[in-house]
């Protein structure tokens, strides 16, 4: 067996690389800053991938794919983009290697293949992608374009955390162009729905749907929506991102179309993503000192099967029944995995899987068989019982959704319990300090005050709640008039 | 409508860009080199990409993700394989911009911001992987590893053109990693067979599966296996690549296992990869002077429906029967798209449709309905008919499966008349240059006469057929002995 796993209360921060580590998601590599997404990991970004894949078709969306480079000239053409992203850019300013003539076996940069114009590694692909839709967009006919991409990113972190921070990630990012405003302010808000539904539906984690404050924008949106998670130790998590950027790119491309009345006008955007981060949102919100606890819709592995034995005979029989069970699970498209290697011992196996946060662990042994039962744990509870195989599918079946709902209670309760109203500024930083979690408190609307509050106890604003209760009130910080609360918390 | 696309007979490159650009397939870039796939060519990618994923998996294979960097350093280690590559490395050497003093709004790369060590961009992975699987492995029972990555890799190429040769490209890459020389070889032979079973079953493309000569060989590879495929124009393209790497890349980066008897060994190591380019070799292979025609398998639409009618009432009872049979085809998993839009005449979206190669294309007016008829035209032969309502699901079904199969044997037709044994070197040439096709002649077996051949005619050695007919002869350069035939082409 590997390991422990450090505890949370001992060591949040490596409580979590130890899960990722150690829960085999993912790993450090030769590259400062990007990690290797490993087989488990990635079964889990793919089926997180392929819901929200299916989520954009339904909403219209198709996909398509744009260049990685973005070369410097289009790069600065949204001077507010620009300039937010200038500062972690990779730039390539060679295309070839040489042998080393002072060092053999060696290679250098060939100074003589230096690029006429840099090429950035794209950050995200507004300006790629808006250079290329001047192309496409003549005319309203041509509107809307509901275009998403898959694709891996670049920004260059200086202090990176696996999955929540790393120099390269891999996202979507959904790029759409509308005809009006009216519409594009729909499509944002669209999207921001969108994720809220996977996130609490698929990854069992509730969020809270807002609007972030000007400071908090990014660079180059009107609007910037969003999902907030907290995490377990108080902290809130963006889960997802959906801009509303009015004409700035069509106007930094010039991206016209004729409308029906053969008027000229610019074209309107919107921007959303989500990325790898989710991943690592879900381990902070939901796991525990004994390892992961995955989600049962977006898990690798659903369910894993331990046989108990002595000798072959036994083993044959176990076989027989457990080859049954799989079928039939296999049938309801529940996945499903028969851990019946020899080189590790029942127990061994069982803190693997409950390492590797597998939602429910079977176990079945020449008695069980005899009495018709196996012995059922779910991860999320850690509860077991013997149960009847008669009906083991329905069973399981019912169980997965169980444990979705349990899952998804638990971190509403915490949640719920940790969203703190606050009126005065001792208060502010005293919950913040020591209850943690989200403070809802009256602030005053000015970037001065948010930039101080910053500051004085590194918490943000992490968003301004949809369909927020108007109240009037006086700013925790400064004492001004206020006309409503904001969310406030440290944050990833 | 669009421009008329250029003909073969007139000029065969031109006619292949204007199906790529004008079939909606791909587009040309601000990146030199660089590529935009367009929705439709990227539906088809996708479609591609699922099939072969599940291959993969079917064949014990799962997927992960690695760095898209790879230190210079790792990079040179297997050398051949750093010499290969080197002359087309994409290189970042700074990781920040920074607003130019001299000229507001415009960004300069940071001259403070230079990396310690430069970085890669991924040609290829093997350097990045095989340093990471020294860490994954230390004993047999870690092996095998069979990964697989699905990625953008970018090769600097002076001369590119879309799909077939870009500077960025899409595609997988399989790293996989094995306790003896006899599993490595069974590996790389087993992926050689998926590929060929894919573009044969998939992409209607009849491939020759061989293993390249050592000037032709991946580098760093100890065997390359391929499959060729031929064009329209008489000219070969390389479908797809399986390498067994020896122990190469172990050795580069230390990567030893203890066998069961505790003694260490470098690991066995093969790669083996397909590109955005398969797309690149279908539309040569199968499409025409009217646009292109797409294998039903993969084609993103594989049934388009035109209503034809006058006023409102028709309408509504063609949409009515017209929504029934969308439903029945939808239920068989049929893509199907109807064109109902009312800004274009049935004979634009015949042509439109005829032109993005969809397979079946069905008409149906107020004369059809009172008759229960439908009429059903479909792509690659042109022939059209008229066919009950009743069964229309099963004509369909039949009818795609159809086009598939004789799409196939068109594609082996050609090939088959192509490939002609030619003995001297005057039939040599005048074969290349007049029938062109594969020509299957002897060899000596030395580079020199290969690489003689190469720079009097352009052509190259494709492939040494697996399972190649052993018999005495004459080198058809050298007059030298020659114990088998081997084929040569033109190529892409
Ligand atoms: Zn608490
Ligand atoms: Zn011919």
């Amino acid at each position: 067996m590997s390991k422990e796993i450090t505890s949370r209360a001992q060591d949040y921060s490596q409580w979590y690389n130890d899960l990722v580590i150690k829960g085999e998601l993912a790993d450090y590599s030769a590259v400062r800053g990007c990690m290797v997404i490993k087989p488990y990991g990635f079964a889990l970004w793919e089926n997180m991938r392929d819901v929200l894949d299916k989520m954009f078709k339904d909403t219209g969306h198709v996909n398509a794919y744009f260049p990685l480079f973005v070369p410097k000239s289009l790069f600065e053409a949204e001077e507010k983009n620009a300039e937010g992203f200038a500062k972690e850019c990779a730039v390539v300013t060679h295309y070839r290697l040489k042998t080393d003539p002072d060092n053999k076996g060696k290679l250098i940069v060939d100074p003589e293949a230096k690029l006429e114009e840099e090429l950035v590694v794209r950050p995200t692909s507004e300006a790629i992608i808006w250079n290329t839709y001047k192309t496409w967009i003549q005319s309203y006919r041509d509107l809307p374009i509901l275009v998403n991409q898959w694709a891996n990113v670049v920004r260059w972190e200086m202090r990176t955390r696996l999955f929540l921070r790393t120099a390269e990630f891999l996202w979507q990012e959904g790029h759409t162009a509308h005809a009006t405003k009216e519409e594009a302010l729909e499509e944002s808000e669209k999207m921001l729905h969108v994720y809220a539904d996977f996130v609490e539906n698929y990854m069992a984690l509730p969020v809270i749907k807002g609007v972030k404050t000007a400071s908090e924008r990014f660079a180059g949106a009107e609007d910037t929506y969003c999902i907030e998670a907290l995490m377990q130790d108080g902290k809130a998590l963006q889960a997802g991102t959906s801009h509303f950027l009015g004409q700035n790119f069509a106007k930094a491309f010039e991206v016209k179309f004729s409308d029906k009345e053969n008027k000229l006008d610019y074209v309107w955007a919107t921007s959303w993503g989500v990325s790898t981060r989710l991943i690592g949102a879900l381990i902070m919100a939901h796991s525990d000192d004994e390892g992961l606890i995955l989600p049962p819709k977006i898990a690798p592995l659903q369910v894993v099967i331990v046989p108990i034995y002595k000798g072959i005979e036994q083993k044959a029989s176990i076989d027989k029944k457990v080859n049954d069970i799989i079928t039939a699970l296999k049938a309801k498209n529940i996945r499903v995995k028969y851990d019946d290697t020899e080189n590790s011992r029942p127990g061994w196996k069982f803190a693997e899987y409950e390492k590797k946060g597998v939602p429910v662990r079977l176990a079945i042994g020449a008695r069980d068989l005899e009495n018709n039962v196996i012995e059922v744990a779910r991860r999320d509870t850690k509860e077991k019982g013997s149960y009847s195989l008669d009906n083991i599918t329905e069973t399981i079946e019912n169980l997965l959704t169980e444990i979705h709902q349990n899952m998804f209670k638990k971190a509403m309760t915490f949640r719920d319990e940790h969203i703190t109203k606050v009126d005065t500024w001792d208060e502010f930083v005293k919950t913040l300090d020591e209850k943690t979690g989200f403070i809802s408190a009256h602030w005053d609307g000015t970037a001065e005050t948010e930039d101080k509050i910053k500051e004085l106890t590194k918490a943000t604003i992490r968003c301004i709640p949809l369909n927020n209760i108007q109240e009037s009130g006086n700013c925790v910080l400064t004492g001004n008039p206020s006309t409503q609360r904001v969310l406030f918390a440290r944050a990833y």
